[in-house]
């Protein structure tokens, strides 16, 4: 097993001494420092770090860490997370009928490669069903229509909310989420079968073979209000050519989802995702 | 030297034979085949074949080639072009101020990786005039403006024709040609900085910035009348992440930009690439 | 579903008019080519084609093209193959404990990725028996020493007759076969966790690791009596740096091996591939 | 123009608050820090580390800062170097008859690319003499044979300390230096036309053809005493196959050179690279 750490995830305006007070706090309680890697957004003059630390050795309890560090960040108008290896985020898996990221997140929680419990499955269809029960996940089946649409998503929140849920991970979820949806349950992770900003929307396998691309993508990215417009976590390419039917694209795009969209959740998961103006800075 | 080859590029309606006709042709005639590649387009029924042979060994005179081709082509009612290896294609390339893609296909051509001869050199600034005196190539200098723009193109065709130009390559030329000329010369390759179709038009590498993409590319592509709509020959990306600036994608794009630029003009140097229904077919 | 084809992997001495002749044999029989492509070795003047047709419309009855087509490749001293796409060949997996290439396999065969069948499940050790179970696959159980591994290959052997067993796919089996069993049974594709030639045989990802180097890799290639030294199929690599501890490059390797090893076998399912002087052709 | 910066590259054994201790040195000096990056070697506890900041309101002279930091660095028992980004590094290319690599140099050298001026050109052959005239780098011709080799690498080492070069760039120079010279002058980087640690030694992409590999690849590293053993900067790869012949691989690989070679030097420009036990940490 890998010891425990904390992680301090902080963005605030951009001033001198900002790492010297960051690893002070750290320092003065002892702890060692096992990952720091900052940046400066030059246009905004926006400031963000990650800093992880052992927790072994470290004077201060657990409990007592938020408080201490709330008055280094306080004048320096920070905002901040802190997160705990050992606290293991709760994710919820949003599917239609194709099983492929599904089984992959699946697949690599188990191989410990997703640090974080998978303990809820949410679908508009029930086909997915069977794998939630191989896998011992709670599954609940809530069909969409334009009609009950607000109604199910209320239910859907509930349901976030009662299992405590951190992340949703939308695996092929075939559904638009409504802004409200968004506004209230933010931390939601999509994967489009595209290389966005190209073919947003629906189809983009369909489109990139009427258009002829010589390379597709896809793309994970957090979800907001408007569609396919969130700040982009992880893109990965492949090669096509004049030969690949648009059934060749959507096989070879499989595999990208799922390489990308795990890539995306395991970072997520890491705490080493910050967004800032619609666009993820990436601390690996 | 490598010994000189003939190479038929046909498209035609699919039917049964079409393999045995075109292959019987250059076999009754003594020639060996080092190349074939062929492909359907099932949606439009079009089929589409590269053969090349050594002229080595081939009864018939090269004159007459075309004649003879003509009888098997007709009833097929094919559309086809007849080239020689050893028939250098005269190239023409235009810029504006950028040396990064002229530079590398002057190198690669001196290196022989692209089997043409430059000619021409063709310029809205007088920037690149001593690369082009260095390498012997004739430079014209063409101002263009709002109000000049038809007169200037009218002598900028001319000159394609007496110099007997097969192939424009705009290496990063930042004018938009207009229909009329793109109609009457057909062959023009393009490099746009983007990965189409994302980032059409002005300043891609700063839209990528703002958009926060994670992977970056170019596109050569031939001209058609709609901006940045024509035939995707080659693509090529690269990553990016949150420390890079628009200079670094820039930077980073002109690797791009090179690479693309000059696989393509190779590819069509080579008799390579076929244009069907706005897309290229390449036999690499 | 897409119609049944035949396809012809041919080897023969180069010499002019092969390519009319294999055509015309399909064309005069009634045949549709819908892939055909051919290579020559310069260095050994062997000609090697893949041609694929449409059995529907073609005339003569399928027991009867082996003994039709033996008329035109005997003058040529040529070898070939014969395939139907419907007749799907069998596939037997042989692991050791780790689970990712076989749960790959077996999901792209579900998903039609794979045409053929897995009948058979090959182990020296337990741990892997549910998997074959939930997937009704034949799980057979042959642990390995020193002493009874002769003893052990040969009931293997027996099995892959008992079962018409036409690939042997070896997913992570870490044992080595005896050049015996690879003598009497040719047909196995192997996935070794590095870029071969670097790092063959034992602990490939740790001598990475020490070496400091920036990007690794996966080789699937056929098996043959010399350790990692077998014709290569396919490769495909990965960025890594510093920070890639050991665990990092298994588990960043884990995505490479599952994708180059299923690359690997759909284009040995699909006859893309023929072997010369300890070389892969792939026609794809 | 950007401002100038300064940065420290740190080596020193791990202990508690290396971070804090560097950052206060710089916060307290008035020091406004944009980039800080570390790595522990968890198996060495060796702790590394790139700090750079804006030399615009330090507090401190240029001439001093080494003299007050080595009050902190001498306690840490570390190594460590003090560069400024105004002071470009002098560098001298080595070639032999090839230009590729040159040329790409020379060109983000004026780029703009490369923070350095190449003040120097050595060379076995006079064959890329002109080229130097033409860039007004001083040129000198070396012949080797192993009977002078001792001799001219004497006079070769004279003109780097004349030159006061700081980095020797091998861009494809076709001879081994000798233990005496690396030991005396050890800032040398070296282009190999392999995958390192494939293919070491003579005729790499040969042996990449006859072994039938599907991706070569080229390697960056600094020149050690093991030939193609010295510790790894940077590696690229690209995608072959069967159709490619030896002359292929050459073309191919010169652009996996070129990128490679350049990007090292780049990296190594920005004193990004520190080496410890024959591998490197690229801070970028």
């Amino acid at each position: 097993m890998t010891e425990p750490t904390a992680t301090l995830l902080i963005s605030c305006p951009d001033s001198p001494g900002l790492v010297a007070k960051i690893a002070n706090f750290i320092y003065a309680n002892g702890g060692n420092i096992i990952h720091a890697d900052q940046y400066t957004d030059c246009a905004t003059s926006l400031f963000l770090i990650r800093i992880e630390w052992q927790l072994e050795g470290f004077n201060l309890p657990r409990q007592t860490i938020s408080t201490a560090f709330s008055a280094i960040a306080k004048p320096l108008n920070a905002t901040w997370q802190l997160h705990f290896s050992d606290t293991l985020p709760k994710i919820a898996i949003w599917v239609t009928k194709q099983d492929h990221c599904l089984l992959d997140l699946l697949w690599r929680n188990q191989a410990r490669e997703l640090p974080g419990t998978i303990d809820l499955m949410i679908s508009n269809h029930p086909n997915l069903k069977a794998i939630a029960e191989q896998f011992g996940i709670d599954f609940y089946h809530f069909p969409i229509t334009k009609e009950n649409k607000a109604e199910q998503e209320t239910k859907q929140l509930e349901l976030l909310h009662q299992y405590h849920i951190d992340l949703v991970v939308l695996a092929k979820y075939m559904q638009i989420l409504s802004p409200k949806l968004v506004e209230q349950f933010p931390n939601v992770i999509n994967i489009h079968h595209s290389f966005l900003p190209a073919f947003p929307g629906a189809k983009p396998y369909h489109r990139a073979h009427t258009r002829g691309v010589k390379i597709i993508g896809a793309t994970a990215h957090y979800v907001t209000e408007d569609l396919d417009e969130g700040p982009i976590i992880e893109q990965e390419v492949a090669r096509v050519n004049h030969q690949d039917t648009v059934a060749d694209l959507i096989r070879k795009g499989r595999d990208l989802e799922r390489l990308v969209l795990s890539r995306a959740v395991r970072l997520h998961l890491q705490h080493r995702v910050l967004v800032y103006d619609n666009k993820t800075v990436v601390f690996n």
